[in-house]
């Protein structure tokens, strides 16, 4: 079993850079989680975006969407911005035999608090665990693609009906 | 789905003493843990032992046996000492119908570098995703019961043939 | 003995609010620095401004002056951004008779890795230690208002002849 | 102005070990701490002793002088463990023409909750900004050698008097 992992940007990758005062994404922060982990889990991990997911375009689904179905792992983990990522795992639904799990942060990874560790420890798992399909982890909580939306005005996500 | 969280202590939940220069076993941090990841899954935690699992008797392992078998859920979390995790887990392999998870950490979750935030969110999810049976995650892994060992000399889980 | 400490925002004060994915001023974080601390030495905290110091304007400079004239104490902590520091420093050098430390911090407090914990700790020693005047600490150093400047391109701040 | 480090082990330099459950004296911390500080402060770190401060020997605290007395710097930090700081700060006390400061932490550096880094901060303003002397610098607060105990039962210096 070999892990993909590919990075695509959003608030889990963010870092603060003083001189303009501004907050941009940086390399990914899974490969520091996974080592804090003491992760032995066989993975590649792929950084094929930088952005906020509000800037995704239908392109760059694309292009997420062809990185996945090139992938030769049949386990996918992707981290991405939260405010899209719902609209992102639709789009992967039609890729089978593949099981795919979509996290990201609400606190960037560089915090002292934050939500990301946790969510990637959940998203290695699910990856492993699960049959093929597309999810989203959140919360400690697991949904299927179609069936998830991020509530912004809880900051959080829950199943829909 | 809600997720029964059954503590026993381990080195997870140590805390320093400063005044007797000592390491003893602390109140559970899961709760902090889950709380950090901004978990809104159902859940609730239940800490019946606070021991290094080295020092775990035929009697405290029956314990843990009766209060899984006790608990209404079906998902159970266990945090545990590593030494003698994958020892428990095979106890509780004659348990049927529940997906139960052991983990813990190498290094306190009280330290700024430790695998114990990882570890939880590998647990909260296999613990939704597995079938029902027994399993470790350690290392970004997930383990059968009675497959898998602590290698002392590495510091890390590996399946047994 | 009494501290007061006066903080205008900066970059040591900042929080990240996903919603918005943007940075912003948050409450002040030297509560939090000297709980962790354990500081047990008097002190006031008084939030006079929450502004980056780009933003300072010649009122806002007027105000810290009236807030440090005003304190009762005569050592005095002073948390601010760290671009406009050394000129906020010459202004309250017509003030004599109390120790005035002023400092900040690269990298948010609420990160992982942060100077903003070190620093406080450089200022709330310096206050206590040096005689009447203005200083700025930053990277473990001590500078005299009217001395130091902020080098852009390095990042730290060093003395000028 | 060159600071001279001497460490001596203590608490603030306490690491676990999982494979024997015990916690012991590691590297320096004051290393990294002065890193993630962004010090550029010029100093040197010179590593003596690796001891819990209840396990120093007069022979110890003679290596401590003479460790001292033989620094070309004027300018000395020492960390140390919690207990028995006020007996070597005494036993410093006729080391004339030097500031020297002495600090340590009640909870690891390693701890994600520590008070390791303020104190350091405090140690290293300190060492710079006081006349010729030794001193303690705990919670916050400046003491002289001989004038301070540490309270076992609050956990923290005071003055005596």
């Amino acid at each position: 079993m070999t892990l993909r992992i590919i990075t695509t940007g959003g608030t889990i990758d963010k870092v603060y850079f003083d001189a303009k005062s501004s907050y941009e994404i940086g390399d990914p922060m899974v490969t520091d989680i996974l080592d804090e982990g003491l992760a032995t889990v066989l993975h590649t991990v792929q950084s094929i975006l930088k952005k906020d997911s509000l800037e995704l375009t239908d392109e760059d689904r694309q292009l997420i969407y062809d990185a996945v179905l090139a992938a030769p792992e049949r386990h996918i983990v992707i981290t991405h911005g939260t405010d899209t990522m719902p609209i992102t795992a639709l789009k992967l639904k039609s890729i089978v035999d593949k099981t795919i799990v979509l996290t990201g942060a609400m606190a960037p990874a560089r915090f002292r608090r934050t939500d990301a560790i946790f969510n990637i420890g959940c998203a290695v798992a699910a990856a492993q665990a699960l049959p093929a399909g597309v999810y989203i982890t959140m919360n400690g909580r697991l949904f299927e693609a179609g069936k998830v939306r991020k509530n912004l005005d809880l900051g959080r996500f829950e199943a829909t009906e």
